[in-house]
Formats: C-alpha cells, sequence, structure tokens
C-alpha cells in the first residue's frame, strides 16, 4: 500500500521510466538496487502504462522480483502475470510466501485463477487448496504455514542449530514454537531467549504454563485482537486437537486491522464494503455498492412525509413552522450520527461492550440533556425573532426533544445490532439521520399542534 | 486496552475479588501467575470499587506488578499511584519502560504530576523532560531511548556477546542497530542475521545501504505509516545529525493506528477528539466535544431556513410540495456522507492523495449521475401518485440534482481540505449533511417554481 508519499512515488516512476526509454538497463538496475521494494513497488503502480510496468517489472534481478511482486496491488499482480511467459510466471509464484500466493489466488479472476493454478507444483496446488479451504477472513485464510518449532527435550544448543539450518531456508525466527512429537503447541519462546540461556539447559526449561493461540477458524479481526491485547509478534494458529498448523505474523495484521477499519468506515458511510481500493473501483461497482442504502432510504422517508401530510393542517395554518423544519430535523440528525459514531468505535475497539449499555444508557441521557436545553435556548431566540413567543417556545421545546431523542437512537442503535450478534457499523450515519428524521418532524409537529392550538388533524 | 472479552473479564474480576474476600493469599498469587499480565489488568479494570482494585494490584509480585501497571488506562494508573505508598510507587515508576513512562506524565492531571516526579530519580527526570521536549504526538514522545547498537568494525562474536549482555538488562532485541563512534545510524540489522553470520566475520558485512529512520520531530502518523509501508518491527529515530537516539516498536505503532482511526472516526461524527475512552469519558466532557458542531450547524441551518421563507410563495401555492421536502434533502445529506466517507477513509491510508482530484471528479461524476438517475426514477413514481405528473416530474428532476450536487460535494470538501493541508475528516456526515441541505432546498424549490409556474416570489 502506498501512503502518503505520492509525489515521491511519482518522481520515481518518472525516472525509471527515463531510464527504461533510454535502454540504460545498468543505470536501472542499479538504481532499483538501491530502492526498498517496497517503494519500486509504489514507484511502478504510478506507472500509468500497463506495458511499461510490465517490462520494468522484468528488469528487476530474481531475488527482488518476488518481494516486489508480493507489494503490488491485486488488480496489478493479475495484470502482470497474464503479460509475463509461463516461465517467468512459474519462478514468481514459486518464490512468493504461501500467505502472499493465498492472498492473491483468492483475489484472481475466475479466467485468470485457472491459468494460474496451472503454474504452480503439485505439492503448492495442495497447499493451497487446505488454506483456502478454511472460511473466507479466518486465521487459517491469513496465516502462513512456514515456522520453525524445537522440542521440549532438546537442549538449547541443539534447537539454536536446528533454528539456524530453517532459517537459512528464509522463514521468520522471531519466535520459536515448542511442539511435542505430534505437533501440538506447548509454547511460543521469543529467540533472544535462546541466546541468552546456557547452551547445555533443556528447552523445556523456557516453556511458561500460558501457551496463547487461535484456531484456524477463527475470524481474523480476533485474532488482530488478540495480538494487540497480548502484544504478540506471531501469534500461532492450530487445529481442535491443538496441533499448530502455522503462524500469523505482526506485518499481516497490521494490514488487515486496516482493512477491517476500512470496511467499519464504509459501513458507516452507508456504502456496501468495497473490498477494492477507491482507486481501482470502477463506477459501476462504486455505484452497485452505494445505490442500496441510498434507495431503501428513499423509501423509509416516505414517513417522514406521511407524518408531514399527517399534520398539513397545522403547516397550512402556521406556515412560519416550515422555516425551523430543516433546522430541527438537522440537529435530530446529527446528534445521531455523533452518538453512534461514538458507539460503534468504541465497540469496535473493545472500549466497551454491549454488556455495558445501562451505564452507556445514563450517560448519554444526560449528554444529551444538556445538549438538548443549549440547542433549546439557541434555537429559541431565533424562533422569538421569526415567529414571535408561542413559535418560540415550540421550537425551543422542540429542539429539545429532537436532540435527546436522536442522541438515544444513535447510541442504542448500535448495542442493539452488537447484542443481536450483528455489526455495529450498520447503524450508519446516514441510517441514523433518516430514522431521526420520522422521530423529528412528528415531535416537532405534535409539539406545535399542541400549543400553537391548532384544530388537531383530522378533527 | 480490553477488547471483545468483557465477559470473561468481569469473570475473572469476580473470581479475584473472591479470593480477596476469603483472604486466601496464596491461591490468589498462583491464580495470576496463571494469567497474562495483559488479562490481569483487563481484570483490574472490571473491579468496580476502587479500593479492592488497589489492593488486588497490591498482591502481584515484583516483577508483574510493573507490566500489569503499563497495559491499566490512564485513569486507573493515576488513582492507583495516589492510592499507594511513595516506596511502592517509586518502586513501580522506576520498573516500567521509558516509554510507558512519558505516555503516563503526558497524561496526568497537574496535581498528581507534580507529586509524581518528585518519586523518579534524577536521571530519569531528566530523560523525561527531554522526551516531553519532542512535539506533542511526534516520534520523540512514542520512542524508547533503550536500544542495543553495535559497531561495524566488531566481530560477529563481539557484537553478540554485547547483544547478550544488553539484553539482560530487559531490552527489545529482535532488530540490532549499527552505529558508528559518533553514534550516527549507518543500518539496522534483524538479530537473525547474526545468528545466521559466522562468528569470525565483521558487523559491516551486514549492512545494507538503505538506512530507513524518522527524525524525532517526526508526526507520528507519517511513523505508523512507514513502519506498516516497510514492515519494519522497530524504527530508529534519529535527530538531524542522523544519531541514533530511541526506537519506536511495531506494538507502540498499533496502539497509534487505532488511536488516530479513532480520532478519524470522532471527527467524521462531527465530534471533537476526545483522547480518552468512551468508557471514562465524564458527561460533561462529551457535552463539550458535540455541543460545538451542533451549534454551529443550527446556524448554518438558518440558510435552509431562508432558503424556505424566500420560496413561501411556492409552498403555499402547492403544499403537497412540503410532502417530498425530507426525502429529497435527506438524500443529497446520504449522497454526501457516501462519497465523503470513501474520500476521508482512501486519503487517510493514502489509496489516493489530493494530486489524484481529477481522476476522482471524473469517477464520482459518472456514480452519481448513475446514482441520481436510478433515485429519480424510483421517486418520481411516488410524485405522480402523491401530486399528478407535474408533481412527479419536479420530484424526479429535483432528485437527480440533489443526488449529484450533494455526492460531488462530500467529494470535493475532503479534498479542498487536504489541499489547504487540514485534515480532511473535518468533512463529517453532519458538516456534509448541514450544507448539502442548504443546497437541496434551493434547488428544489427553484424547480418547482420554474416547472409549476408559480409566481416567482417577490414578483
Amino acid at each position: 500500500m502506498l501512503r502518503g508519499c505520492a509525489m515521491e512515488n511519482t518522481e520515481q516512476a518518472r525516472t525509471l521510466r527515463e531510464y527504461l526509454a533510454a535502454e540504460d538497463w545498468a543505470a536501472l538496475r542499479r538504481h532499483f538496487e538501491s530502492l526498498p521494494v517496497q517503494d519500486i513497488a509504489a514507484a511502478l503502480a504510478e506507472v500509468d502504462e500497463a506495458e511499461e510496468a510490465v517490462e520494468l517489472f522484468r528488469q528487476l534481478d530474481s531475488e527482488q522480483r518476488p518481494q516486489v511482486f508480493s507489494y503490488l496491488t491485486p488488480a496489478f499482480q493479475a495484470g502482470l502475470l497474464e503479460s509475463l511467459s509461463n516461465q517467468e510466471a512459474r519462478f514468481l509464484l514459486a518464490n512468493i510466501f504461501p500467505d502472499d500466493l493465498t492472498a492473491l489466488l483468492e483475489r484472481l479472476p475466475h479466467e485468470t485463477l485457472e491459468q494460474t493454478l496451472k503454474l504452480l507444483s503439485a505439492d503448492t496446488v495442495k497447499q493451497v487448496i487446505r488454506l483456502l479451504g478454511y472460511p473466507e477472513e479466518s486465521a487459517g485464510r491469513l496465516m502462513t504455514p512456514h515456522f520453525v518449532s524445537v522440542r521440549p527435550d532438546w537442549s538449547i544448543e541443539q534447537a539454536l542449530a536446528h533454528i539456524r539450518e530453517e532459517s537459512e531456508k528464509g522463514e521468520t525466527v522471531n519466535v520459536i514454537f515448542v511442539t511435542d512429537a505430534g505437533g501440538r503447541l506447548l509454547d511460543a519462546v521469543k529467540l533472544k531467549r535462546f541466546i541468552l540461556t546456557p547452551p547445555e539447559k533443556r528447552v523445556d526449561t523456557l516453556i511458561a504454563e500460558q501457551a496463547i493461540s487461535v484456531p484456524a477458524w477463527e475470524d481474523r479481526e480476533e485474532v488482530v485482537r488478540q495480538m494487540q491485547h497480548y502484544d504478540l509478534e506471531a501469534m500461532p494458529v492450530v487445529d481442535k486437537h491443538n496441533v499448530l498448523l502455522g503462524i500469523v505474523t505482526i506485518d499481516d495484521v497490521m494490514d488487515v486491522a486496516e482493512e477491517e477499519t476500512t470496511e467499519d468506515f464504509q459501513k458507516m458511510g452507508g456504502v456496501g464494503v468495497l473490498n477494492l481500493s477507491l482507486r481501482d473501483a470502477r463506477p459501476s461497482l462504486l455505484y452497485r455498492k452505494r445505490v442500496g442504502w441510498l434507495v431503501l432510504l428513499v423509501f423509509v422517508n416516505i414517513f417522514s412525509g406521511a407524518a408531514i401530510a399527517y399534520f398539513e393542517a397545522t403547516i397550512e395554518a402556521v406556515i412560519a413552522l416550515v422555516f425551523f423544519l430543516p433546522m430541527l430535523v438537522a440537529s435530530a440528525g446529527n446528534a445521531g450520527a455523533q452518538a453512534s459514531t461514538l458507539m460503534v468505535r468504541a465497540l469496535a475497539t473493545g472500549d466497551v461492550t454491549a454488556a455495558d449499555w445501562l451505564r452507556l444508557w445514563g450517560k448519554e441521557l444526560a449528554v444529551s440533556g444538556a445538549l438538548g436545553i443549549t440547542m433549546g435556548v439557541a434555537v429559541s431566540l431565533i424562533g422569538l425573532w421569526r415567529g414571535g413567543p408561542e413559535v418560540g417556545l415550540v421550537v425551543a421545546l422542540s429542539m429539545f426533544c429532537v436532540v435527546v431523542m436522536g442522541s438515544m437512537l444513535g447510541m442504542l442503535l448500535p448495542i442493539v445490532l452488537a447484542r443481536f450478534k450483528l455489526d455495529p457499523a450498520t447503524a450508519s450515519a446516514p441510517l441514523v439521520t433518516t430514522v431521526a428524521d420520522i422521530f423529528g418532524i412528528t415531535i416537532y409537529f405534535s409539539i406545535a399542534t399542541a400549543i400553537l392550538g391548532v384544530t388537531p388533524p383530522g378533527g
């Protein structure tokens, strides 16, 4: 993911394209070698001509190529696989990490997927099929099956020799897993503890009582939570017999945390989950993800219209009331959006839980009451000026009621959703605002009808 | 931070309180020893009686105490410091990590801060003052000044002996920093590479060309971005002469990423940044953080009222128009909230930048045009049914216009803010909705006045 340094990336892309145009291969390779692979990936993403980007990618040496590939966007990766020769693609796929491979295959369109599977070795295909067998967004999909494990009855010296040998194959070895003969997880031990312990001691002297792990079918959001909670660099993933299957590493988790937050943002904005960068999303996809809520909410808004129709007599009698309609309705929605945003985020970070509702309910009542009084006083002056004392009273009272109502609605809706095991983020600003509108209109005109003494509707 | 496992924490808290009530100290200590420190902290947070929580904390052994303390919320920490004896507090503060200490002191209320500083050693006070000298939310505030560094001319064996010695003091040693005699950063090398290299080789054989670092005054959000971009476990922080001052570790960064996202959520919801958990925030703080935008937006909404007053003649002539007002105004706001949410999040993750505005503008126009047509058709049927063909036409045309207008507004506002180096998240759902309201009302009644041939206002 390229972040915040787009100008630099554009600059880099220009430099690369100049070398390419001049066919100065030596300079291009030297330049590539001086750049971190993440920056190469970011620069390639800024090359608009697909053919040029492929040509530049081809100039990378065999060590950088799989690494750069791992940092490209799924769309770019798919395009690249189609443009490369079978031999090039085969080399590439054989050299990327298994978890990156799973992530890639997950996102490839069907036609490309079939082609790509043919390029993999039988063993790799077996492994990929096993990984893709875990539920979507589960720990199993996220994990890499490569890890270093040692036995409890080995000496530290034996263990270190084994670790050296394994890590030459390129695995992560900050954390070493201790498993029994059946592969069952006993503990995760930091590499530095192996280095600090006298070589003749046994591995089981390093084992603590508390081995933290997650089952392969665990939701990835829960994996993120636990890794953050326990400050883990690598989370062991086990099957139901506690056999170690793989590990989830911290860099995967940071990406997942970002994706999950983006999903929450999109839901809160009343947009379906994109699962794609806004940059790469086609207008047709964006249309589909947005039209649902918009149309649904229009039909919900028929109730707002109906409420207005019901109070037509009141409106016709005191047309000045319409002047305050947008203000009151908007305030109800705004207070609701504030309360729901606070609640959705606090639920997502675990700051509060649905079980806290009673405590939160009382607090929200106090806060929204104070807000309602402030807003009521502010708006009574406008009411007084525009419509006289009676209208001022109607407007102030209505404002107080709609702000409290909107806030309580915004606070309760996410909690109710969480209680029913639904995603609290579904309580989007548009949804809360629209529901608050209906109540707001009804409250406003009811109060107006009562105080201004208009013949009650239908009466 | 306690996340998603509140029931378990409540359970744990109950168990702990039972041991306490029974004064079964041996069992309580055994139980504490079987729990990860993060879970102890989470359980203590669930103990409602402050005195009980302090008493439980006192029963922790001297190794667990500073660790558990680091995972408590700032409010809990402050309370604890006041309840403990000076001797206990002094031991605690001497044994927590320097970055945790800085974070604690940053958040203490003034009275407690003075008391606390008296408990620290002169050296620590000096260190703290230096760290607090860096700007708020900078890399300097986030870093720990403890790290392991080796010289390039040492042998690997020498370096490993030094690393062993240093890490017995309890530092993080997954990444070792190579510095010259003046303390200037040459490179960061993973610990595993030291273990894999023959002991007689020199350290400088491990150095690559690209040492990534950030200056101490760099914004912490940028630190998060770079660590995520380069998949770093520890980011070196340097002064302007490239002298290594400290390191920011991945677990700090995950917490910062979460806090920054929470800030974005709160701004998007039209709430001031809380900088405190919703659980701990007092109603008076919540009131202050919310009242500003609410009152401000009421006054912005006077323009909506003014627009309605301007078209009073039209409304009086065709009162049925009021029926559609909430629907149209809400749709403009909803489309705007969708567009701004997508844009704010994409700008925050670096998925798009302000420089992409032209590409995004065209895309949004296409998407919102399609949305407008869909919504216009949907609502024309309601218009036809409620008010006849002319009203149907007015409503359909207005819907198209307000959806396009709202979307473009929601998309452009965050970009304009970003261009002026302001936080795009200020383009909150409430703000976008309110501004869209004003335009929506004006558009709707202008179209109605024109098509229905009502005497133009004032005419």
